[in-house]
């Protein structure tokens, strides 16, 4: 096959192209799919105690003490959530998440609510996951700490390029690192608590640091403002559930039976983060590990002092690793290494997820069709591109910076579950309503009130994080879902219309019935080769009548051409349209216009000569007026627009590059082409 | 005639069309023609001044006694050029200015550089008018010196409008600002001069203010560092001499007879110039104006302290109408108004400058051709709107800093000179040779001599302008001016090379042969009306062969297509192209290519079906793909693609006013539009 340079790098990057026929998506086995989908879920205690300390820190001291309550009620509800989704994947193994939950139990409105919901949590995950990602290669790598956008734009570019492959080749490997992520924050728990048991408790960094109380810190922590403050730390800790959308579209990728696979996944991937997030909030209590959002600003030394524009706070996670293994440094970097991988495996997620909701969208008539359709790897590359560029402007817009970011994520996240909770609900109760064996009524009055929990659960966080987030930024996700619901609705309203539009009448006279009369017009601006060609083309149709028109917009031009055309002796005669405003396409449209008045239900065929070139810029230099009349032509009905191209010779001397840089075209053909 | 609202604005903004027929372009007796083209001229000695006294500020006090002497020599400079040019003018009436001079006297790449050079000059002629006319108004209205840049840019709109206009119409009013602008500062310079004879010497308000010397000022005006300066400071003043090509351009605005009377104009108005630079640089030294390019950085009171942040410098002649009018502040004001308003008037010349030599090239074939036709005022809309790009990125990019630009004026403007004396002198020595009279060839010897004299002026203040400005800016404009030379080069060896391979043969069985064959293939996506509407207007041109072709890109859907195909007993049978790898384009062109294989020499005419939507963003959700195909199958020999219109709804719906946007229909043909 034919290869051009940019065609190569194409293959280099994304790889050979998979036929339809040869395609099978494999089914992963529990130890494979586990890591690849719960990464998301699981990376989320790489930022989700970040976030708690982060919100408490205007309360001083104090947020040492709170923080790893709100870790576990977090993760009783982590636990609680997981088993909500355990009963949504196996109910609904199909992959449609709460997208398919809502819009079978609620209606399509709804399920197009979670849909918009889903999609916006979709970008948020991939943004957040890379500028968290870039945070973690700062701490292991300072140098890049002043470049973190630009690191996490290259991670976004990255993953979207392992994406464009299609990852099945190295699933396996996606595997490794959320494994080796689980083990280093399960040892850095272990061996702080054997460290704390054993009296010799590590001390991190900043423990003896002190943030700077805001103006009004006096009143912190006390009635309202004190409430106010521990819910905005609980919400922002729960983007740890972010993930576990992840795993409920993932089903259809698990082994049979994929929906107690998927859910079996589901509680062991909620449990081990409700207990990573538990672990790390008290461990990060004990050692005293201090997080704000601004160092330079809001954080001084033991010593009273600001710390400086060069001082570099890490994670918590990070600091934790340092404090713990203090006489081993070489496992911060290692831990921070592995944050950044499963990190990068878990925005992954985010980009398998994206395109497979949005081709299902696109082939339910919510998106355009260019989202349905899948690449030359199999993979639906418009929605990979799209998810994308999403993110990164998100990335760029926030400057990396991940609480802002975050104060986006949760709405979403929530506003999905609860019309999920809900629809379960609804699920259960027509099931319940079906069903005479008793057995079974139980078992189903049980999951629909654990369903029930879920829906409280769910209404609480997302009125905690509307509450404490709106202004904050969780507005723009809400004014994203929203315009995404209403462009969703009226995509699909207009593709209903055009088809209902398009449909062939019955009658059948429409098709049987041809135009009388073609008249065929050939467009001169000159006399030469190409228009020649068009002309003899217009000819070899043998149309009813045929004139070849050219526009005077300059009269002594236009004398020039009339006697050219003489000179040759065509079989055509030339009319020569009169344009006192030196304008080319009015006369040609009134000469149309006077065809179809004298003779309405003919057909007017228009043939414009094109040349092809063969650099960009001559572009400029021809076809200007040519292109402006074609899209003036294609407005006025029963008139057909025949472009007869005239390839000039800067053309064929590139020709073989040209053609083969246009990419879909075999060598076979080509070699007719030339 | 049905207008709509964007038409509406339009003809609000720009007017009427004009007839061809209509228009002819009126002759301007003498005193209406000098004011107008001389505007550009004599505005520049509102801000050649401020550059004397800039380039000398490094230099301290000594600036006051050495400016006079530098304005004394530019004016001998300025009076000797026009003489030269009042040649040029006479020689060549025909408005080429150094373009015709040169391409006549030393060939055609010569004249290419005069263009280029000259171009470059026009765009930063109105660049460097509208900012100084910023300056000026931000004097008047000190509220608008925070938004320079905005003012400027507001001007060259402004005066871009006036452009499209066409401003005939407008021409005698034109000229008061200019007669306004030379008895307000002949005034300045009488009344000043009588109070400084009669010993009430008037002192400018930054008379006591001393100039931060630069680092080495101890070495400034010592050998030749002094030397460079003075030579610096002298470059930047003949920014005084830009104006005088805008004369020579415009000789066929002139009344008759042309060439004399705008000689005559040209010695009159490089007099006045002359007069007016001596005059102000005079006054200037004598009360003690001092002029910096950054006053908050290098200027100090006469107190020793920094000025401040809201200090404010007022140009010379601002300055200068202050002191001697110290008496009646309303003069400043007058004065400041009046310049802006002449500086207005200047940009208006190369408006109308630029686009006229820009159209002049397009005819010979060095710039594209739309920048030869016509807007419907009869001005070059295209060239217009190009100059006035140009000059917005000029000012935005400078930040509306007069000294910024000015240093990118003088290399075009001096380039162009050189090469237009150049030619002269050729043009004198060639006819010497040919005449035997002996007055006359004692009159032409003189000009000879006249035009030597400015040659040798030329390449003198050439190379001082590139010494001293190159690395500060002159570079740009060269840059600019070769990249413009060998664009318009290779603009003109392809259009000439097109033309030769465009040509129509000899040889007559090219014109009169058709092709044998016509396969006519529609292009099937789905059975619906546009499909069945494509299919019956190729039936109607009764082709030889004809196929309805549809791409396998999903098995399923192409099962349905058949199968709905069958049941509506097409009379064209259905072929259904495999595309094992999705792909829409390859395998059509592969079809086409399997045709050309058999029968090369007929012609394949591809009926493809196109939506012509109602509203922009519906385009998003149709024709993307075949918009690709189109683009692909024009580059395959005999081929022609006929693009059968399909109006959706949403276009009937807003059709009155979609046609009407289109704006090139006339509403008689309109009404068959329909």
């Amino acid at each position: 096959m034919a290869t051009s340079f940019s065609d190569a790098v194409k293959r280099l990057l994304v790889g050979r192209p998979f036929r339809s026929d040869h395609f099978r998506a494999e089914a992963l086995p529990k130890r494979t799919a586990m890591p690849v989908f719960a990464s998301d879920m699981l990376s989320s205690v790489a930022y989700a105690p970040d976030e708690i300390l982060l919100s408490l820190a205007v309360s001083g001291v104090v947020a040492l003490t709170v923080s790893p309550w709100i870790g576990f009620v977090l993760g009783v509800v982590i636990v609680v959530v997981v088993f909500c989704y355990r009963l949504t994947v196996r109910a609904y193994p199909g992959g449609g998440g709460d997208y398919e939950v809502a819009t079978k139990n609620l209606g399509r409105r709804f399920g197009l609510a979670a849909a918009a919901a889903l999609l916006v949590d979709y970008v948020l995950t991939l943004a957040v996951s890379m500028t968290v990602f870039s945070g973690y290669l700062a701490a292991a790598f300072p140098v890049l700490a002043e470049h973190r956008t630009l690191v996490a734009v290259a991670g976004i570019v990255l993953v979207t390029i392992a994406g464009l492959r299609g990852s099945f080749a190295t699933r396996s490997v996606l595997g490794l690192p959320t494994y080796l992520f689980i083990g280093a924050v399960c040892v850095t728990i272990l061996v702080g608590a054997v460290r704390i048991a054993s009296g010799d408790v590590p001390e991190a960094a900043t423990s003896g640091y002190a943030v700077v109380p805001e103006a009004h810190a006096d009143t912190m922590l006390v009635g309202l403002a004190g409430v106010f403050i521990v819910l905005r730390s609980f919400s922002s800790g729960s983007v740890a559930l972010a993930g576990v959308q992840t795993v409920a579209t993932a089903v259809p990728r698990f082994a049979a039976p994929r929906g107690r696979n998927a859910g079996t996944t589901l509680v062991i991937t909620g449990l081990l983060s409700a207990l990573m997030l538990v672990g790390l909030t008290w461990l990060a209590g004990r050692v005293g590990v201090v997080y704000v959002a601004d160092p330079e600003r809001s954080l001084v030394t033991p010593a009273g002092l600001p710390v400086g524009e060069d001082f570099r706070l890490d994670p918590v996670l990070g600091q934790l690793a340092q404090a713990v293994f203090s006489g081993a440094p070489f496992m911060f970097y290692a831990v921070a290494l592995i944050a950044a991988l499963v990190l990068f495996v878990a925005a992954n997620t985010a980009v398998e997820g994206f395109p497979g909701l949005a081709s299902r969208l696109a082939r339910d008539g919510f998106l355009p069709h260019q989202l349905a359709t899948r690449g030359d790897r199999m993979t639906f590359t418009n929605g990979i591109l799209l998810l994308a560029a999403a993110a990164i402007v998100l990335v760029v817009v926030a400057r990396a910076d991940a609480p802002q970011l975050i104060q986006l994520y949760l709405v979403g996240v929530f506003a999905a579950f609860f019309l999920g909770q809900w629809g379960m609900i609804r699920h259960w109760s027509a099931r319940i309503r079906r069903i005479v064996s008793s057995p079974t009524r139980r078992r189903m009055h049980l999951n629909r009130a654990v369903n029930a929990v879920g829906l409280v659960i769910a209404i609480l966080v997302l009125s905690v994080a509307l509450v404490t987030k709106f202004f904050a930024g969780a507005w723009i996700a809400v004014v994203a879902m929203v315009v995404l619901y209403l462009g969703m609705g009226s995509i699909h309203r207009h593709y209903t219309r055009v088809e209902r539009e398009l449909a062939p009448d019955e009658d059948e006279n429409d098709r049987r019935t041809l135009p009388a009369n073609i008249h065929a017009i050939v467009v001169v601006t000159d006399v030469h080769k190409p228009t020649l060609r068009a002309l003899s083309f217009a000819r070899a149709t043998r149309p009813t009548f045929m004139s070849a028109v050219s526009v005077a917009v300059d009269e002594d031009a236009a004398d020039a051409l009339a006697k050219k055309w003489d000179a040759l002796e065509l079989p055509v005669p030339l009319t020569v349209l009169d344009s006192p405003y030196r304008e080319l396409v009015r006369p040609i449209m009134n000469h149309i216009g006077s065809i179809r008045r004298r003779s309405p239900r003919d057909l007017v065929v228009v043939y414009i000569p094109q040349y092809i070139v063969g650099r960009w810029w001559e572009n400029w230099l021809h076809n200007q007026t040519v292109l402006r009349l074609k899209s003036r032509l294609l407005i006025v009905p029963n008139v057909v627009v025949a472009t007869v191209p005239w390839r000039l010779r800067s053309f064929n001397r590139n020709r073989d590059s040209l053609l083969r840089r246009a990419g879909d075209i075999d060598s076979k053909a080509l070699d007719t082409f030339r």
